[in-house]
């Protein structure tokens, strides 16, 4: 059993039509006629497989091929069909299509799962005007609130969500009868462009994803001393701004000592008081980032940033202040999966692995962006499929994926949910 | 001959009141009633001195009092009314009074000078709503033209500058005609709070200044790569924070090794795009400030920050964009007038010399800040004293400074003019 990689070359080059701007990128978040009409194509090309279709309260859509046991979870496939502003073809849009090909194939043999096979698109993954991500998959996982939903509303034109997600077939009022329970799903599976240049320097087309790497974020204070910047000499200054630029590159160095491929760490935002060519700056705000695929490793860093700062405030004499903004913990994926996903990928490959790590005989790698699949974890058996992403881009209209890669991982998907059905006698 | 020390002290307090806050600070910027009361106030005081009071075309207020030869050009002294936001009681002010008090001294001993003597107070020398700082000197010396003038309005209120100046007794339709020529004054001398912690560490009541510091500044862009903080590997990174950190570093340890008290450096904007917590800093843009005594330091600064800029651009692969947005010359103090004032603060005090730089037997200071001095000496000998101000306290409330103190620069100063006139015979 193979996927028409032909057509789901034709549906991707289709979604990518709604929201193409003039750069040849993708503008298609949640609220947009583009995200709208995406939306009404998915639904229609759903009920064409004769799959019962369904738009949840957050306007999440559910299509689902009923199997040979009617008492088996579905299986679910997916990811999400919006884009960030001037995005690329495949974030996002590749795993709901290649979802959407999988029920095709499967449709065509005659459905031969015991357990049902769901194809999933969520609600607003990326960044938005409602200035709330993973929309879709954190609602249907409690993780938002129906006041946060309800209080929410439109950078750009200050349109309400819930009268957007009225209009896209949802609503906020019927948030609880969305939200998923453990055990209503036998597994979900997301397929997702790389994002990084792992596999493309590898020459590989896909890898097994381990871990979603763990997002940890503090925002950092340095109060220092404004002061004139002509009359207060060197040695009595207690200046903010080159306090944090030691801060910085304090956290690169112990970073870069740790010597990992799945350990990041970014100063991204930073602000300077008063920001005045001629005045000392007396305060400084930065937030970092750091992405670490275990809890040990973040501690390692958070105790050696902290003696940085410590060290920091005595040689100039001021004080730092830190808070912790973000902790989302790493997610690990489901180990049963992930063997199932490589043994299927060396199937269609004997995939010739290079530098990067290997478990279960593929490539195997972190992701360190966040991705629905990190709240589907909370109920159910997750895994995530990498495809090679030429030149590791995302996020832009440069995004490409090698059609022989999606192939690859296609096919191997599809032979994971064949024998993740027939394991699962439940 | 001695100045009035508790007539000088009773002006101090008068002034102040204009414009006095809730904070006890002083709002007199140009524009505002606090300014315009003050301008009056100061042209009673004139005129009840029997000076001849003018007003130019930029407003600012000039008296004169004749002297005994009138083919001699006046002996001016001044410095400006108007204040900093939330500014202090002396910083201005201090110039104007002492010259006022000085006027007051003269003319009760039936005016001893064979020069005529006169006192400015120049308009908007700080920095003030209308973006032009030391407007007033430098309308005088050519610097600003009426086209520049003429644009400039409020940001506080919109209103032109042309109808403020107008309402202050100005008119910049006639500005060539107070525009200041050579020889048309024996010397402009100037007397300020010091601004700086000097004077006050060193337990002295005034410093003749040698140099107002040049001031270099430059706009350094810095253009790395922006991309996502998690899927970007450590060594895959051009990170533009991180190498305008290194930049702000770098500079500071250059001015520290030069280890000079009169040499500055301070990087007081940072700009960052995108500024966002989980997006490496692709642009930085920020300002560097350099306040040096003379041209061959600032060209072994200049050299030696070009040499860490290419360290850092190699190192980090990315490209960094210098340009000079301002290179203020150093500005030496007439070395004649210099004699005068060190002799006359020696006979006020026996001055009592400690670590900071003597000449001429009294102590020397560079000035760190720009004074509406820097413009006068395009036209005449010019030269300033300095004042002890506690704490180095400047442009703020706490801004305070013993009346021994002016005592002694204002006997000094006085000394000085009597010396001064007797030794220009012209």
């Amino acid at each position: 059993m193979e996927i028409n990689i032909a057509r789901l070359e034709q549906n991707l080059q289709k979604l990518g039509e709604f929201g193409r701007n003039k750069d040849d990128g993708i503008d298609r978040s949640l609220g947009s006629q583009a995200d709208y009409e995406a939306r009404n194509w998915l639904i229609e090309q759903g009920k064409l497989l004769g799959a019962r279709v369904t738009v949840d309260a957050v306007a999440n859509i559910w299509m689902r091929l009923e199997g040979t046991d009617p008492l088996l979870p579905p299986i679910t496939v997916g990811s999400h069909h919006d884009a960030v502003a001037n995005g690329g073809l495949y974030d996002g849009a590749l795993g709901v299509l290649l979802g959407l090909e999988i029920m095709a194939t499967l449709k065509e043999q005659g459905m031969p799962l015991k357990h049902a096979y769901q194809v999933v698109s969520f609600t607003a993954e990326e960044p938005n005007p409602f200035m709330i991500s993973t929309m879709g998959s954190r609602s249907v996982s409690g993780k938002l609130s129906k006041e946060i939903l309800k209080g929410a509303y439109s950078r750009e034109n200050q349109k309400k969500l819930s009268q957007v997600i009225l209009e896209n077939g949802g609503n906020l009022e019927e948030l609880e009868h969305s939200q998923l329970k453990q055990g209503s799903m036998e597994a979900f599976i997301e397929c997702h462009i790389e994002q990084g240049r792992h596999l493309f320097e590898q020459r590989l087309p896909a890898a097994v994803v381990s871990v979603i790497t763990g997002i940890y974020r503090e925002t950092v204070k340095v109060f220092g001393e404004a002061n004139h910047a002509g009359t207060t000499r060197m040695e009595h200054r207690h200046d903010a701004l080159l306090a944090a630029a030691e801060g910085a590159l304090a956290l690169e160095e112990i970073v870069k000592k740790i010597n990992r491929l799945d350990v990041t760490a970014t100063v991204g935002t930073f602000s300077v008081f008063p920001n005045s060519a001629n005045i000392i700056p007396g305060q400084v705000e930065f937030i970092l980032d750091v992405r670490v695929p275990d809890e040990a490793i973040k501690e390692q860093i958070i105790s050696a940033f902290g003696k940085a700062v410590e060290r920091i405030e005595k040689k100039r004499n001021l004080q730092i202040q830190r808070s912790v903004l973000l902790d989302q913990l790493p997610v690990k994926m489901d180990i049963g999966i992930q063997k199932l996903l490589a043994e299927s990928l060396v199937e269609q490959t004997g995939v010739c692995l290079a530098d990067i790590p290997t478990q279960y005989g593929a490539p195997s790698l972190v992701s360190l962006a966040g991705h629905d699949a990190v709240h589907m974890s909370n109920f159910t058996r997750t895994a995530m499929l990498f495809v090679q992403s030429k030149d590791g881009k995302s996020h832009c209209p440069q995004e490409a994926t090698d059609i022989e890669d999606i192939l690859v991982a296609g096919n191997g998907l599809l032979q994971t949910i064949l024998k993740l059905d027939a394991e699962s006698p439940h």
